[in-house]
């Protein structure tokens, strides 16, 4: 039997090859109740390095007392390896955050606002106007250290408290960011309302505001099981950069599912079934999300994790 | 706060309006383990139709000894209401099953058949030509008592025997179906290995093949969670007929994931979000879900039903 997914290349433009920004080590292990060992942060970012992975997120220097889950941020950059042509990326919130990730050697780093002021009050305690000008000096600062930054954005699509975000209130904050020095914008649906039309509007208004799609990356969660239908809208934009988490690591607070980070598994069906390269691979990173399952205790949400982990048994 | 999800329409051609073809209480039950009262099944029809869906399929009468899950057929078709509109079709394998569902009342039926001679010996122990020979009589006796008949066509994308099925292949199998005088025929993917791709392929090999998607459906599993993907995919084709399954009822035998047909719930938040017209309630469908996981004793795969579920306690 041949394998799948089945290559079928659509008579449609999309780009050639795709970059997977994987979050997990980051954005997935912040979320979980349980603190996860520094041995295994380090053997989940050394495995999804060898599974081909070259944008790895690897840690957070936001305030251990914020996150304590990722307080042995210093440690995990010690001891994970770095090799030629991989980009290891950290969350920075602020210019005492830059100091210590710069003084654990980061060489990327990655800043985050949110779309909407209830957010920004909820997860930030500022205003929007407040995180962006808490940003500027961290983006220039580290530009200044020859170091690149991606900037985030939260709440893109939808909100919890205020609903529906307007796409021109979310462009006028990327372009902030990109104003700032940020080398591109991650366009977050953090609690995944979105669906394909808003994601094609939201793309439409940044290219009105001047921002092209090689300055943007989307970032999508799985909530409402919207989040793949949503990166094929996106690659039909031509976006060619997206946020997953290897096995759906995290999730969204503000929702009860289970599902929150879209996994990179799932994602890599799709792109690989379209023909796009992206130089990961699959099996070796199920192999790692079903190790890290075990050591967290509680199975993957992931799709494909669990079809082609149970056809393995 | 506004409802989610919000309508936001595409700047490029979508249907206005779809018609989903809500299989959970066939496809759905006739995957249970366990054997699902009757009341429960008419309470589960009664409430698909009270939620708005005007496509229910509502048993089979595949022989109670290939399907015991569904012995009692009659006893559902009898019970449950025919309001002017609903479509309540049952499935049929042969001039046996179509006397049976005559008798009953049924007015829709559905004759099945695979793309695949692998899929033809292992679920209907029969060649493709053979499967189809055997249909076409079903089709000719239906249409003469003035009932509609519906083709499925099983593996139509990949096959766990023989991996990826050539587009031309099923095609010819849906052409056979249209002559012997189906209305339409969905095409399925029965181990939801298809992307995004091989739909807009396949799509485009029917219209070689003179085929118009006003003929076809599309019937997609969430294996590999690329359902929605698939069927954004087919929106864009301009298919406007897409089979779902009330809370994910139902699963494949051949993935060992717990996920099987794409959810009715998680169908509808794309298409609403889309702006698409479907007439269903979404609310009553995660409430129906929500009743029926508590009689099943397990929770609903769809992503909707779980956040929306959650979000109610």
């Amino acid at each position: 039997m041949q394998p799948f997914p089945e290559v079928r290349r659509p008579a449609i433009d999309l780009p050639e090859q795709v970059t997977v920004f994987e979050v997990g080590a980051r954005d997935g292990l912040q979320a979980e109740k349980q603190t996860v060992p520094t041995e295994v942060k380090v053997e989940l970012v050394t495995r999804l390095i060898e599974a081909g992975l070259t944008h790895v997120e690897a840690t957070s220097f936001v305030s251990p007392k914020w996150v304590p889950q990722l307080a042995d941020a210093a440690e995990v950059m010690a001891a994970i390896p770095r090799p030629e042509g991989v980009r290891l990326p950290v969350l920075v919130p602020n210019q005492r955050g830059l100091e210590r990730a710069l003084a654990a050697g980061a060489r990327d780093i990655a800043v985050f606002v949110s779309a909407t002021e209830s957010f920004a009050k909820a997860n930030l305690n500022n205003t929007v106007e407040g995180a962006l000008a808490l940003a500027e000096p961290v983006v220039t600062e580290a530009r200044a250290a020859g170091v690149r930054v991606r900037g985030y954005v939260s709440m893109c699509w939808g909100d919890p408290w205020e609903g529906p975000v307007p796409a021109e209130q979310v462009a006028g904050v990327t372009g902030r960011l990109l104003e700032f020095g940020c080398d591109r914008v991650s366009l977050g649906d953090t609690i995944g309302v979105a669906t394909a039309g808003g994601v094609r509007d939201l793309l439409a208004t940044h290219a009105d505001a001047g921002i092209g799609v090689d300055r943007l990356a989307l970032h999508f969660h799985d909530t409402y099981g919207q989040a793949l239908a949503n990166v094929y809208a996106g690659l039909e934009c031509q976006v060619s950069e997206f946020d997953s988490s290897a096995g759906g690591l995290g999730g969204c607070p503000y929702a009860r599912s289970a599902t929150g980070n879209l996994a990179t598994e799932d994602l890599l069906w799709l792109l690989h079934g379209l023909g796009i390269e992206t130089g990961v691979d699959l099996q070796s990173l199920v192999g790692t999300s079903t190790w890290l399952a075990g050591r967290l205790g509680r199975p993957s949400p992931s799709r494909v994790v669990n079809a082609l982990a149970g056809a393995q048994q």
